[in-house]
C-alpha cells in the first residue's frame, strides 16, 4: 500500500457576499465523489487559530512538528535552491539589490534581473576569517547564502531595511555572544566585498549602458540555523518523494530527505503544467511508497485577490485527480487531499481557518460528506483535526504503524 | 475589526425530565438569527471534564492558561475589591464572623452584617513585623486581605473551620519555609490584634444592643500569590474592557490589565440592569478593539435551583443581543457568544458539560445550525474546542495574528 499526500496550496476561504468560496463554486466532479468515498473533516496544519506559513504547515502535514524543526526561512531556502546544507549552517535568504553612489539603495530588487549566474560566481566561494561563503541565485533576483564554520550564530539583525532610499543597516549581534559577534563581523565584511566585486563588474556595466540599474549589493535576511531533522525514511521507512513547483517546497522536501521529482514547466504558479505533474504522481508511485505534492498556483492567486483564478486552479487539480485516479492502482494507493492553510481572496493572505481534508482509498469509513468544501467537509468523520495526525492516520491504514501495548 | 466576548455565566445545563434546558426553551430570536448566520459549537473553557470556577474559566477564555496563571482566589477577590495588588503579595478571601466568649464561632457570616467600612479601618493599614496589612470590605460580609512584604509565601492553612461551634484554627504554615512560618505568625498575629480592636468596636457594641451578633472576627481563606500576568494589551495588541457586575471577574479583568467600564445597576444577579450593560457594550466597543461581558445572573439562578429564572435571565440576554445588533456597525465587530461553564440547575453548580459557543461576524463560515442551544450547537463547524482557542480564532479574524513561518 502506498499515498499521496495532495496539497492545494491555500486552498481554504472565507464565504464571499454571496456564501461562496472558489472551493464551493468550482466545478469539480472529481474531488466530489471522492469526497462521497472518503472520509472527511476540517484540519489545521499547526493548530486551530494558528496562521502558518507555507513552510511551518507542511512540515506540520510530514508530521515534524516545526515548533522543533523549523529554524526560519533561510534553511529551507537554501536548500530549495539546491545548497547542500549541513546541520550548523547559518543560511540566510537574499535579494539583488541596486545601490546608488552614496551606497543608498535604489531599488531592492535591482530592476528584477533576470540572469544572475555570474554575478553568483563572483560571491560563492569567498572565505572571511575561515568561514566559508556558499552563494547561490535562484533564478533572478533571489538567493540563499550560507555560512559554513566553526562559532557561528543565526542571532543577527538583517541587513535589509524593507525600503528604499536609506543604506543597508549594519548588521548585528543579537545576543552577547562570540558566536553572533563573529557571524555579524563576517556579515558586515562580506557586504564590503560583494559590493567592491559587483559594482564594476562587466555584467552591471553592461546594465548601466543599457540604462539598466546595477545588481551591485544583496540585502540579507532570513537568518537560521540549519536544523538536525530526522529524515523521513528513518521515521516512517517509507520511500518518499515530493512533487512542487516552488523552492521553498523543494527545500522542505530536501530537508526531510524526499526526493524531488523535477516536472518540466511545474512553475508554482496558476500557469503551471498541470498534466504533467498528474503523470509524474502516477509514474512516481509505481517507484515511491509515498508522494507528496504541492499546487501552488491557489495561494498564487488568494495572494492576488484574483477569485476566479483560484476556482480554475481548484478545476485544473480536478482534472489532475480524475486522470491520478484513471491510472493508479485504487487498490493499494491512499490519497489525501487537503491544504497547507487557508488563503482567503479577501485577506490576501494566509489565515488560520481550517481546511477541508478527505482520505480516500481502501477501507476508509466513508461519511455522509459528499461535497469537498469548506461548508460540507466539517460534518465528516475526522471531524476538526490537526496535521500532525495525518501520518499516523496514513501508517495505520497502510499497516506499517507500530502496535504500542500487547 | 472589532470583538465582543459575550459570556452568559453558568449557560449550559443538563436536561429535565422534559428533555429541555432554561437556554433550549427560552424565548431567543435574537440568539437563533445569530446561531443561523454563525459558525456554532460546544466547548470547554478548560478541557474535557474539566468543571471549572468563574475565575479560572475566565482566564481561560481570555487565553490565560489557568494552570499557569491562577493561584487561588484571594488575589483575584482582592483586585476585584479595588485592592492595587503587585506581583509578590499575599492575598486571602475573608468573612467577617461572630466569635462568642469562649472564642467559638457562632456565626461564620457575622449576621450577614451590611455596613462594614468603619471595620475596615479598624483593620487596614496594621504593620506586623513589617508586614503591611491591606484589609477591604467588599460591601458587606465579606473582604479581601493582603500582606504586602519581604520573604511571605501563600503556604499557609486555612484559618476557616467551615463550621460553627469550634475556635479559628491556629493558622499553620504548610512547608517547611522560612516564608510560610513568618506569614502564619504573622496571621496569627493579626486575628489576635482584630478581635482586640473589633470585639469592643461601638460598631459591635451598637449591634450587641440591637441582639445582633458583633462582627469581632474575620475568617482567612483562599491563600495566593499574586501573579505575573501579562497584560493584555502585550499580549494581544489590542485595547481592552470588561463589562460585569461581579467582583471577581472585575478582579480578573484588572488581573489581565482590561479596563472596567462601571454599568450602573449592574449587580452580578438576575436583576441586574441588562439594558444598561448593553448600552454600555454599545458604547465601549467604539472606544474599544475588545470587550469581555459577564451576565452572571443565569448561573445565580443555577446555584438556587431555579430553572423559571435561568430561562428569564437568558431570555433578557437575548434582550440585549437585540439591542447590541441594531446598534453597532455590523460589518466591523465579530461576536462570540458562550459560557464559561455548565450550571445544571439539579446540581446547583458549575458542572464539565461543555458549553454551546458561536462566533457572529463578517466573513466566518456559517454552518447548519440555526438554535442557540446544547442540542443544535455540537453539529457546528466549530465542533468542540477549548476556550484557549477563542482568542487565536479572534485575532485571525481580525487581522492581528502573526503569521508562523513564510
Amino acid at each position: 500500500m502506498k499515498a499521496i499526500l495532495f496539497i492545494i496550496d491555500g486552498l481554504g476561504d472565507r464565504p464571499n457576499s454571496n456564501g461562496n468560496t472558489p472551493l464551493k463554486e468550482a466545478d469539480i466532479p472529481t474531488l466530489d465523489r471522492m469526497a462521497k468515498e472518503s472520509i472527511c473533516g476540517i484540519m489545521n496544519a499547526i493548530d486551530i487559530g494558528i496562521r502558518p506559513g507555507s513552510d511551518t504547515a507542511h512540515l506540520a502535514l510530514l508530521g515534524y512538528d516545526p515548533y522543533k524543526n523549523y529554524t526560519g526561512r533561510g534553511p529551507f531556502e537554501a536548500a530549495g535552491v539546491g545548497i547542500e546544507v549541513r546541520p550548523g549552517d547559518i543560511a540566510f535568504r537574499c535579494n539583488f539589490a541596486t545601490l546608488d553612489e552614496d551606497l543608498k539603495i535604489v531599488d531592492r530588487r535591482a530592476g528584477r534581473i533576470k540572469n544572475t549566474e555570474e554575478l553568483e560566481r563572483a560571491i560563492d566561494g569567498i572565505e572571511i576569517d575561515g568561514v566559508k561563503i556558499i552563494f547561490k541565485q535562484s533564478g533572478g533576483y533571489r538567493a540563499a547564502l550560507v555560512l559554513r564554520g566553526e562559532e557561528l550564530s543565526d542571532k543577527v539583525s538583517e541587513g535589509d531595511p524593507h525600503k528604499e532610499g536609506v543604506e543597508i543597516p549594519e548588521i548585528k549581534p543579537l545576543e552577547d555572544s562570540q558566536e553572533a559577534k563573529k557571524t555579524a563581523n563576517v556579515l558586515n565584511k562580506l557586504l564590503k566585498i560583494v559590493y567592491d566585486r559587483l559594482n564594476n563588474h562587466p555584467v552591471n556595466n553592461e546594465r548601466r549602458k543599457k540604462g539598466l540599474p546595477p545588481a551591485n549589493t544583496i540585502l540579507i535576511r532570513g537568518a537560521g540555523k540549519v536544523p538536525i531533522i530526522e529524515p523521513f525514511y528513518e521515521r516512517y521507512k517509507l520511500k518518499g518523494a515530493c512533487i512542487a513547483g516552488t523552492g521553498l517546497i523543494k527545500g522542505i522536501s530536501k530537508m526531510v530527505g524526499l526526493d524531488f521529482i523535477n516536472v518540466e514547466g511545474a512553475t508554482g504558479t496558476p500557469n503551471t503544467n498541470y498534466m504533467g505533474k498528474a503523470k509524474a504522481i502516477v509514474e512516481g508511485i509505481k517507484k515511491y511508497d509515498f508522494i507528496m505534492v504541492n499546487v501552488k498556483g491557489a495561494d498564487e492567486a488568494s495572494h492576488d485577490g484574483d477569485y476566479n483564478t483560484k476556482v480554475r486552479v481548484i478545476e485544473n487539480v480536478d482534472k489532475m485527480m480524475e486522470y491520478i485516479l484513471d491510472n493508479i492502482n485504487r487498490e493499494e494507493v491512499y490519497i489525501v487531499v487537503t491544504g497547507d492553510h487557508s488563503s482567503p481572496i479577501e485577506v490576501k493572505d494566509h489565515s488560520a481557518d481550517p481546511i477541508p481534508i478527505m482520505i480516500w482509498g481502501k477501507g476508509v469509513r466513508p461519511d455522509e460528506v459528499d461535497k469537498f468544501d469548506e461548508f460540507s467537509t466539517y460534518k465528516g468523520g475526522l471531524c476538526w483535526i490537526r496535521g500532525k495526525y495525518i501520518m499516523p492516520i496514513l501508517l495505520d491504514l497502510l499497516n506499517r504503524s507500530k502496535k504500542y501495548g500487547a
